[in-house]
């Protein structure tokens, strides 16, 4: 017996805009954006900056771009240049999964430590930034990542980035905050979308994870580093044309998407009781992500969850990542929850 | 008097999707393209391939990527590692207008020379094809653009590229052809597209120009180097979701807009007479880009013309660029030249 | 009252020739060694590799270069190309001193993680190598300090090494060792140096530091890698023509000065007893390194220090790094310590 | 019969120390370069500047590096980042023998034209110098090569470098002068070589070619610039400790060995002259250089010449190169015109 369509926990990436999204994709304005003239993409980046801008926030002005790694790649080289170095932690999306592309195309270091769920602490940034002196890197920019990916959807805090921001005024360097999942720390902890913008100096967010848009993510910066974030753009080819079709999108799902993210957060947890219920260890899920230890080999159990219709993830030789979504229903965390712990 | 839409001859990138394309946009299946699921995606791709491959062609897969900037990067590093090298025209768009992303992030180095209308001869190639030795960096790659932007749309005949292909072989080298408006020069030369997959070792192709869709190109190449070339994509950060609903936009353009380019083509003669009627010095068009003189210097016109409802760019202190595309008609043409002629 | 000249604690790589090494240098045959043609270059490479080559070596190359800095360059170039990573602890000298070079020109992802005395574990390591997958950036090497600067000259235990090693031939990685001070090590510890070859698959020497040649590093790798590396330091700028005079003092350092690094190491402790007996914190000195608490303030000692004579440098805010080598005698070491102390 | 040593035509990198060159090494005062402190580097470059600096120079301090390579590029960084152009011809030594470092690890675009004997016209870069605009990428430095290496030790006359001079000053870029045989050109030209200063804002010259240096070259450039160009040299790996025996060297070649150059011209001639008088196809040596056509290819000649005691290099399929220096005599010249003639 298999499921059909499968379930799909493999990521939120895998979400297929909803048929309201695609109708105000068909009417939207459209217009030539490598010359700033598409209404829709306006329209969006005006929104995405009303979320996070505001009194006391450093984000003054937003560039809608294809991907995440374009955002975080653009938003890191606002402040630091080839030769220059960046904090993070070891394990955080822009080190794992964005193809060493600070180093490659930016020539910018990465410095980075072990930590507990990917979370940062004001004291191993105390010993990992480092002042610049003559032939020694200094640090320009602190990196955090919320939700954290590997770390299974851990959110940090507000306190513990607030201590993060007043260490980062006092060694005077900068933070970028990769909040692909940031709508997922803001509903489930309930930090206003707006402090994140006291944070961060940069910001990227995604739209087609969580928020179920087909394509693209922004960077929110200052207003002043809008040219060269269009220049850096454009250079790593992400100079599109009529992207107010997506834009469009972005903008129905930030105005209907975000809240709804609770659901699969209930989703998230009812997965993981079900896996736990049936004798697994399982990471306690603060957002979307949960992690599943799969003693006996992951990539052997997502091979027979393919078969029964649940399609879930190998994070690591004895680790399975499973994500909830807006394709994810209730019913279907029930099912896959017994269907994964049979493969397991 | 104002004209209201402006006529807009600045590029055939402003072209705006038409009714019928946006339709069928709307009912575009869609998949994560970065796990390569987006059916319409796979569509999109196997009707370009169907379109350069078959027998002799060197092309044997198609990638959608965001823009022809990206097609470009991934294509020449196929053949080209940081420290290679690249040979093309000093006027190519890889160099004028890709903002040294070769140099910056794929560590290629462009050697070139001066030409006539940005067109390279088999002689030249002779003395700027250079083998590897100890110690000297050898040419890896051949690139040629047809039609050539800052040529003025010039084409290659067909016999010169057949000398440069023999070339090519005879020195071990491969050929990358930017072929963003590679539909203008089939269409004015008559040479089938089929015979651009016998020349060209890795060739891309827009579908943002002249074809009017909205975002997008393909980078075609050797099947061998898809995986590679998915990598480079992710790592610029065009590892887009679900893209579906943009290569919908594509593949219709690929199938309704190709053949009609001639019409923009007469258009670009038409306004060329009309220009020279006036008495202006203008190039010859051989596609749909035309070159004007304005002596008394170009911005100065732009500016003027714009007041009057027609966007005209500037190429040069004293060089106006005038385009023509799926939205530019005969009667717009007519009207264009007497305003810009007005204007010089 | 100002001792003249100073006491220099500052670096090990202050050392001034010998009369007999300059002596050495002066007699020295030359040849153009980008041609691979110097004969005192030949020997000199041939004696390091005699040292550190041998049964079960992976060493069976010497190449001289200029520098540590390219040294070390050259050396993780040969296992990690643009785009891929390389693992070491958060505090070592490439990610700490050698500008990030690593990343500004070789494209290399720097991946680190906190520890203590710069040293790495197995254990910490085991959660830093990471595989190569679609999309994830796997580790190729490790790199490892030893001695370690910035630690204190702190010694990596051969058991530790070989505990990395094998984790190392299970992870399919390399091993790159940076030993600009193995000399100490090997003198301190007792660990034979061709057990160093056992280790590492590439390994970097320096011969201006405790060795006191005036200029140079070895690098030692496989032979099948040498062409490679020459053309990366021509390409770093290090292709040096008749360099057989630096290398003759290389030689003569390799034959006379190893040993009696014996007598730095007793400095050290002889300075770090004076120190502590004085009431001041200082790191117990496994080699020629010594750090030294400065409670108010690093850079102010340093500064009262040189007024009388002695030259010691600032590692931090509130911690100041003491080196012994060739040029420090006993008698001057425990001057030092009464100066040093008076100062902080 | 063969020559015994051989005549080493190959290069005027060759040459090796006179006894009176050693002889200075021998005395020289050493400090530690990395901290400022060599007293003979320090004299080698105030000499340096003394010859090219002065009134109306744009040149105002001078930094000692290991090779030309490192001089070019750290020169060329000066004015050119990441991302930006630089013009040059098409067969510089920066393009074809520097292992396409400039792209490598400075991400500098080059872009070149064909030229006669490598030498650049002002008109030639009236069409390649190009204004920065958006999206188009800006040319930022001409660099010129002088004499010419592939371009058979040709000359810039002084008015063509006037006229290139004041064609930057309208555009607004800068110039570096690659001079590695700089030296050349001033006793062929009797160009003073203070000259050079007012056309040069950066110029690098070599110790170590025609002046017969082991190793070394100088960098000029301007003061506020020279922090930053020795922490370059530091990232490049040239950041030397003692050099001072090298510059000693490089010290006594300034005073001693450039006029001498005439007599390596007048042996270029006469080398010239007696290939004629046996029928060869050779070029017009301007300096110390002279291309010889070897119709039935050139590798094969130099074998045949090597075994008669003759080292002469193959330049293309169907060229040698043979270079004169302190190391050839008239004898010697006379000699290898005979056996090359022979072996052609």
């Amino acid at each position: 017996m298999t499921i059909s369509p499968p379930i799909d926990l493999r990521s939120d990436t895998v979400t297929r805009p909803t048929p309201a999204m695609r109708a105000a994709m068909l009417d939207a304005e459209v217009g030539d954006d490598v010359y700033g003239e598409d209404p829709s993409v306006a329209a969006l980046e005006a929104r995405a900056l009303a979320l996070f801008g505001g009194p006391d926030s450093r984000l003054t002005t937003a560039l809608f771009v294809p991907t995440g790694v374009m955002a975080n790649h653009i938003g890191l080289r606002m402040h630091a240049a080839p030769g220059e170095e960046v904090v993070c932690d070891a394990d955080a999306h822009i080190v794992a999964h964005e193809d060493a592309g600070l180093a490659w195309h930016a020539g910018v270091q990465t410095r980075t430590t072990l930590t507990e769920r990917g979370l940062l602490t004001a004291d191993q940034l105390d010993r990992l930034v480092r002042p610049h002196g003559p032939y020694v890197v200094g640090t320009k920019v602190i990196e955090l990542e919320n939700t954290h990916n590997r770390g299974g959807g851990s959110v940090y805090p507000l306190e513990t980035l607030r201590e993060i921001r007043a260490l980062a005024d006092e060694r005077g360097v900068k933070i970028h905050l990769d909040g692909a999942r940031l709508w997922n720390a803001h509903v489930a902890g309930g930090t206003p979308l707006a402090e994140y913008g006291k944070i961060a100096d940069t910001l990227s967010v995604c739209l087609s994870k969580g928020l179920g848009a087909p394509v693209g993510s922004i960077l929110l910066l200052a207003e002043e580093q809008r040219e060269q974030a269009r220049v850096l753009r454009h250079r790593l080819g992400g100079g599109w044309r009529q992207a107010g079709m997506l834009a469009a999108a972005g903008l129905y799902a930030l105005e209907h998407h975000i809240e709804r993210m609770a659901e699969d957060h209930a989703n998230a947890r009812l997965l993981s009781e079900g896996l736990r219920e049936r004798g697994l260890t399982v990471s306690e899920p603060e957002t979307n992500i949960l992690l599943i230890d799969a003693p006996r080999g992951a990539s052997g159990v997502a091979d027979r969850a393919r078969e029964q219709g649940v399609l879930i993830g190998a994070m690591g030789p004895r680790t399975l990542r499973a994500i909830t979504h807006l394709d994810v229903t209730e019913k279907s965390a029930a099912t896959a929850a017994q269907i994964i712990a049979d493969c397991v």
